[in-house]
């Protein structure tokens, strides 16, 4: 009995339903489907789990939301905030692109610029939180946070009639670790194909060393992959049998990114690229008649950059 | 009765059934749904009209098939003969940009450059499958095409579960006679909204006059909406009364294409986003309740042009 069951998560699909959007199906060819989950409200899946949290909170304080983050997960909490009318705070490392800024600005949130890295800006986040009282949203390791984004699962599961095999991209790993439990209700339940880039290896590392432990993060995935450790919740779902550890290189996911939009006419982020570099690099490979959903996860990109000149 | 019946959309579907992709439908509010039929294999919906037109043929000659067009259709009917493994011969006129030639070379067709402008490669097209025996594919005005683009209206209506209202661009029109024809079987059928870029109104000039006449082509959607003509068959459906005309200007598609990649993470083509801009500019406004259903048509474009500064 983990700390994030089925019920939660089915719990979240009626809680959030109607917040976001079912994201559609693809079948590319005969049992391969792409989930379409970079075309979710601000560009990927994270409004689910950042919903899920607020909903679940009851009433709020007037300070509102916080979170920490310059990317996916700031715009899916000020997204979301704005919906429902929420005050937001989103901290964001002094790096942080105006772009960036820009963006979190329009959807209404009260940015602060704090710190070189990270890490250092999501410190300022939890001190400001403690002054205000604020209620904190995590990128991925909260309960309210995994079960939402394990609603994703759910609608996989229904769209497709069923998989064997789900792919699906690990960061922090709430994400892989929601769809783990989202789809438990199908008998059998399906394989997850838990899939990193090699410089971003934090289930990989935590496999290894029987608990999450800090690695480097670096390569063209880090700015939607790149948490320095998994999260404790991810670590007791993902170290489970159904899951199987997938590492992919960074030319295989630039790569898998040009295919996406040459053959497919998808824009996704490299982050949202690195599920399907796993299959398309060979990474993983399925059985012949296996059904497998590749989880096609987040468009926050320039898409001038596909198609310009290196 | 008119020359292309429901039943010969049943028909298309079943005989294109695996070649073509089911595009997917997204719900992005409640009732307002986009036909995704952009993400179709060669990047528009020509392949279904392409496919069916092809495989009704029967045995066909060593020479293949014929086409003239240096864009969506052109496009379509090389990537169904290569699936098909069939000759195709595409006639484009000279101004053709080598990207599109490249672009048509890489499936495998045989390419003809001649002419100042489309209707000289088309009549050197026509020309040349006297001489050879190949099948011509029409871009738009044959019964099977317009069958075969109908196969887009079955789609939408099973997988919205039914609408009030279906908007569609039209160029030479036989996607929206196709998609007029293939709603047939609803009870009521739907009203379909027939959206033409004001500096391309085709429809709308023909059904002033009583007939299909040449009107002047220009504007952001002419590469792939400029027929300088309506089709005879197209005609003949979209005066019926189920048919609305609507026309939107440039500053609306370029407008719309915008909003369909920053709000839903969709990349059109400006033709592919006409449909959309006509309810975005409030050419058509729906009635409150009522489902309407937008096909976002093509996706042949460079995305780079998306985010670039002008």
């Amino acid at each position: 009995m983990t700390a994030v069951g089925y019920r939660d998560v089915l719990a979240a699909a009626e809680r959030i339903s109607g917040l976001v959007l079912r994201t559609p199906v693809l079948e590319i060819s005969p049992g391969l489907f792409l989930k379409l989950e970079l075309l979710q409200h601000s560009g990927s899946f994270k409004v689910r789990g950042a919903f899920n949290r607020i909903l679940s909170a009851g009433q709020l304080p007037d300070s509102g939301v916080i979170a920490a983050s310059g990317g996916n997960h700031g715009l899916a909490v000020a997204y979301a905030a704005k919906t429902l009318g929420v005050r937001a705070e989103i901290f964001v490392p002094e790096v942080t692109s105006p772009v960036k800024v820009a963006g979190l600005a329009a959807l209404g949130a009260h940015i602060t610029q704090t710190g070189a890295i990270y890490s250092e800006a999501a410190e300022a986040a939890g001190k400001r939180a403690a002054e205000t009282g604020a209620l904190t949203v995590h990128a991925y390791d909260q309960a309210e946070v995994v079960a939402g984004q394990g609603t994703t699962g759910l609608e996989i599961m229904e769209q497709t009639g069923g998989v064997d095999t789900v792919v699906a991209a690990v960061g922090g790993g709430g994400f892989a670790a929601g769809i783990t439990v989202g789809t438990e209700g199908a008998a059998p339940p399906p394989r997850i194909v838990a899939v990193e880039p090699q410089r971003i290896p934090t289930l990989r590392e935590a496999l290894r060393a029987g608990e999450p432990v800090p690695v480097e993060v670096g390569g063209v995935a880090a700015d939607a992959l790149g948490a320095t450790r998994l999260g404790g919740l991810a670590f007791e779902i993902l170290s489970g049998s159904r899951v199987e550890s997938v590492l992919v290189s960074d030319e295989a996911i630039v790569a898998a990114r040009r295919t996406l939009w040459e053959r497919h006419r998808v824009v996704a982020e490299h982050a949202g690229a690195a599920a399907y570099a796993a299959l398309v690099s060979g990474a993983y490979r399925p059985e012949p008649g296996e059904r497998v959903a590749v989880v096609v996860c987040g468009s926050n990109t320039d898409p001038a950059t596909l198609t310009a000149t290196p």
